[in-house]
C-alpha cells in the first residue's frame, strides 16, 4: 500500500490497482501483541487507513478477497481467483510482488487442531484474541523464542495466561552475545513464564479439554497453541513465474529493487536486501524496509529513478521491563561473513553517577580486526537501548572505524547517561582489542 | 584528573602533579541540580573519587588548596599560593591547564550581597543547599536561562520554592527553532516558573528581609538570587603567560590539545575545539569533551599520539518533563558560517500508531543545498529524545548527506516510535526543500 499511495500521489493518472487477498489493508502489524495484551482495545484500532479511504480519496482500485495465484511474465498478466470462486485476470505495465511472509508451521501432526494459532495477519490477531476470550484461556504455550513469541508471552502474561515457551535449540536469541541473552532469559523467566530449550517439537495431540504439546523428553498442556517460530517469505509466486529467489528463499531484488524480470518489482518480506555491512544480500523482514522499499518501487515506476543503499538489520523488541536492541553483525555472523572480528560486552548504567533509578545496560560492540571497521552491536537494559541503538546503526552506515564511533560527540546529561555514553566505552575498551 | 589517572596508568614512573585550588576533585557537577532538588541527598553523593584515592590509590601528587597564578614558559614553572598564603614553584616537562570555567557574574551593584548565589563547584552546590535551608528559601530568582538555568529551575520547585527567571534578550533558547523553544517555554510556565524575557538586569537591592532584582520595567523579590547568565573560560593564566586565546576567550588548542607553546596542553571547559561541521574553532564546553581531552592529553604526553577529530556540540538536558537535544548547527548558525541551509521542524509521535502512551516529539533538522550535507538537528519531546539524537550527531560526524541519513536503517517497534523515526520522517521532509 506505501506504494500504491505514493505512486498515485506522485502520478495521479496512473491507474494503480491492488490485489489484497484478505480484507485488510494497512494496519500496525507489529502493534498485534500490545492490543492483544489489552482486552478493552479492539484490533481495528491497529488499522492505520481503510480499504475505503485508499479508494476514495486516493484512486487506487484496491480490489480485496482477490488471491493472486499466478504471473505471465510473457504476456504481462496476474490471474487468480476473487474470494475463491470467480477467476480474474489483470493485464500490467509495472508490476509490484508485495507478498508478504507467513508464520513457519512444522510439518507435524496436530498444527491443525483448534486453539493452535499462529500471529501475522490481523485476521490472526483478532482469531487469537476471540479464542482466548470465548475459551477463558488460562494456559498458553508458545512454540519459538523469537521476538513475536516474546512480546506475546508478555502480552498473554498481561492477561494473566500461564505461559510455557519451548523450542529445539540449545539457545535463546542464538544470535546474541551470551551473558545478554541470559539477562532476557533472566528477565523473561522472573516474570513465570518457563522457557524450555532444546525440547524438539514432535506433534500437538488434543487431549479433552486441553491440548499436549509433546516434545522431546517434555510434554506441556495448554488452552491455546502459539507457533512463532520464525517466517517463510512468500516467494512462490514469482519463482512459480521463473524469477530468482535466494537467501531465505526470498524474492532476489537489485538495489532498485527489480526481480531478474525488468517490470517486475517486489519489496516487503518476501524480498531481499543488500546489507551495509557485508555487501551482500540478506533477508531480514522488518517494516521500516518495507515501507522504504514500497517508496522506491513507486518512484523508479514513475520515473524517479531510487536506488537503496541497504540495511543494517536494526532491530529492537521489547520483553517486560527489557529493551533488546541489535544492528548489524554478531561475532559469528562476523566470522562467517570472512572478517577478522572481536568484541566486547561491558556493564554500565543508563544515568549518571549518583543519579537516582539507574539501572544496568549492557552493550556489546563487534570490530573487525582487518579494516578497523565497526561491524555491529547489540544491547540490552531497562531504559535507554530502544534509541540508542540507532547511533551505532548510523554508524555502521557510514561504514565508520570503531575508532571514529568513539570520537563521536554524543549527548550527556545525568537523567540520560554517564559522561562516556555506554557505546562510546564499549568502543574504547574494543579498540584495545583491535 | 582524567588525564594525571591515564597517564599514570599508562606510565606508572611519571611523576604526575595536580594542583588544584579547592578541596574537590572528580565530582559530578551535571549531577548538582539533582542533588539539590533532594535535601535528603548529601553533596557529597556526587564525588567519583576522592583526593585520598588520586594520591594513595593512584600515586599522583595531588595538591588540593593549591591556586596557580603564573606560568613561566620559559623556566617551565608554575607558581602560585597555598590557601591564599604560603607561595610555591613547581618545575614540568609538560604542563596541562585545565582551569575550567566560571559563571559570569554582571559588574553591577549587589552581586555581592549575602543570598546571591551561582552554581559551578561542588562548594556552590554545598552553600546554595545551606543557605536554601538556613533561610527557609521561599521565593528564588534566576538570572539567565540557559540549560543550568533551567535546571535549577527544575530543581527548586522540586524543592516548593516560587522560581522567577529573568534575561534580557527577547528570546528563550535563542539557538533553538522558535516553535520548538515555545514548547520549552510552555512546560517551565505550566511547572508554574515566571519567564521573564527582555528585561535587562540593572542591580540587586538588600530589602531587608529579602533581594530586589531590579529590571527595567520590572522588580523581582527574592530570597535568593541564582546567577546563571553562562560562563567564561578561565583562560587568564594562560593569556598571561602569552598562550593564544581566541573564541569565546577560551585558550585555543590544536588537534592534539596543545597551545602555542608544545610543551603546554588546555583541555576542559578553559580549551576551545574543533567543530565536525564547520572545521574551524567552536568553544562549547561541556563534560564529554573535557573527559576525552584530558585523554589525549595523558595520551600525548605518554608518547601514544591522539589527535582528536572535534566536537559537534552534541548536548542534551531535562526540564520538568521535556527532554531537550540539540547536535551540530541551527539555522542560524549555518547561515553564519557560509552554508546555504534549509530546514524543516515536523511534530511526530513518540510511539507507533495506537500505541498508548505517545507523546509529541518535535524534530527540527538543517542541511545544506550546497552540498546535501547534514548540518545539524534539535529535538523536544516527552520521551525519547535524549538518544535519539546521537543518531544526528554520529551522521555529522560521519559527514552523511540528508539523503544518506534518510536511507538509514533505524529500530523499530511499538512502544519506541513509528515505523519511520521521527528523524527519518524529518529528512524526507527535508530533501523535498533540497
Amino acid at each position: 500500500m506505501s506504494a500504491a499511495s505514493r505512486a498515485k500521489r506522485t502520478m495521479p493518472e496512473m491507474e494503480v490497482i491492488v490485489l489484497e487477498k484478505s480484507e485488510d489493508v494497512s494496519y500496525s502489524a507489529c502493534g498485534m501483541p500490545y492490543n492483544i495484551a489489552d482486552s478493552d482495545r479492539d484490533m481495528t484500532d491497529l488499522v492505520v487507513r481503510t480499504a475505503a479511504v485508499f479508494r476514495k480519496k486516493q484512486g487506487i482500485d484496491l480490489f480485496t478477497g482477490y488471491c493472486a495465484e499466478t504471473i505471465d511474465v510473457k504476456n504481462r498478466t496476474v490471474t487468480g481467483t476473487i474470494d475463491n470462486r470467480e477467476p480474474f485476470r489483470f493485464f500490467y505495465d509495472r508490476l509490484l510482488i508485495a507478498t508478504g511472509g507467513r508464520p513457519k508451521i512444522p510439518n507435524l501432526p496436530g498444527f491443525d487442531l483448534r486453539g493452535v494459532v499462529a500471529l501475522k495477519s490481523l485476521d490472526d490477531g483478532r482469531k487469537i484474541k476471540a479464542y482466548i476470550e470465548a475459551n477463558a484461556v488460562k494456559k498458553a504455550v508458545i512454540i519459538g523464542m523469537g521476538y513475536i513469541g516474546l512480546e506475546m508471552a508478555e502480552a498473554l502474561r498481561a492477561r494473566a495466561i500461564d505461559v510455557e515457551m519451548v523450542k529445539p535449540g540449545p539457545d535463546l536469541l542464538p544470535w546474541m552475545q551470551r551473558e545478554m541473552a541470559g539477562v532476557v532469559k533472566q528477565e523473561t523467566e522472573a516474570n513465570r513464564v518457563g522457557l524450555h530449550l532444546g525440547h524438539g517439537i514432535k506433534r500437538i495431540e488434543n487431549a479433552g479439554d486441553h491440548l499436549d504439546v509433546c516434545c522431546e523428553g517434555l510434554t506441556l498442556s495448554a488452552d491455546m497453541v502459539l507457533v512463532a517460530a520464525g517466517i517463510d517469505p512468500n516467494s512462490e509466486l514469482a519463482s512459480d513465474a521463473g524469477l530468482e529467489t535466494g537467501i531465505g528463499n526470498a524474492i532476489s531484488v537489485n538495489r532498485r529493487l527489480q526481480t531478474a524480470d525488468d517490470a517486475i518489482y517486489a519489496a516487503g518480506d518476501c524480498a531481499d536486501a543488500y546489507h551495509v555491512v557485508t555487501g551482500q544480500k540478506a533477508w531480514i523482514p522488518l517494516a521500516l524496509r518495507a515501507n522504504r522499499a514500497g517508496w522506491a518501487v513507486a518512484d523508479n515506476i514513475c520515473g524517479k529513478p531510487a536506488q537503496l543503499s541497504g540495511i543494517s538489520g536494526t532491530a529492537v523488541f521489547k520483553v517486560f521491563n527489557l529493551e533488546v536492541a541489535r544492528t548489524g553483525l554478531s561475532l559469528e555472523e562476523s566470522h562467517r561473513y570472512g572478517f577478522e572480528p572481536v568484541e566486547v560486552t561491558i556493564k554500565n548504567r543508563s544515568r549518571a553517577h549518583a543519579h537516582p533509578g539507574a539501572k544496568t545496560i549492557w552493550v556489546n560492540l563487534v570490530g573487525d580486526k582487518k579494516s578497523g571497521r565497526l561491524l555491529g552491536a547489540q544491547m540490552v537494559g531497562c531504559e535507554g537501548v530502544a534509541h540508542r541503538i540507532n547511533a551505532a546503526a548510523v554508524a555502521l552506515h557510514g561504514r565508520m572505524s570503531v575508532n571514529a564511533f568513539f570520537e563521536t560527540d554524543l549527548a550527556y546529561a545525568p537523567p540520560f547517561g554517564p559522561v562516556w555514553d555506554p557505546m562510546l566505552t564499549a568502543a574504547n575498551q574494543l579498540l584495545k582489542k583491535m
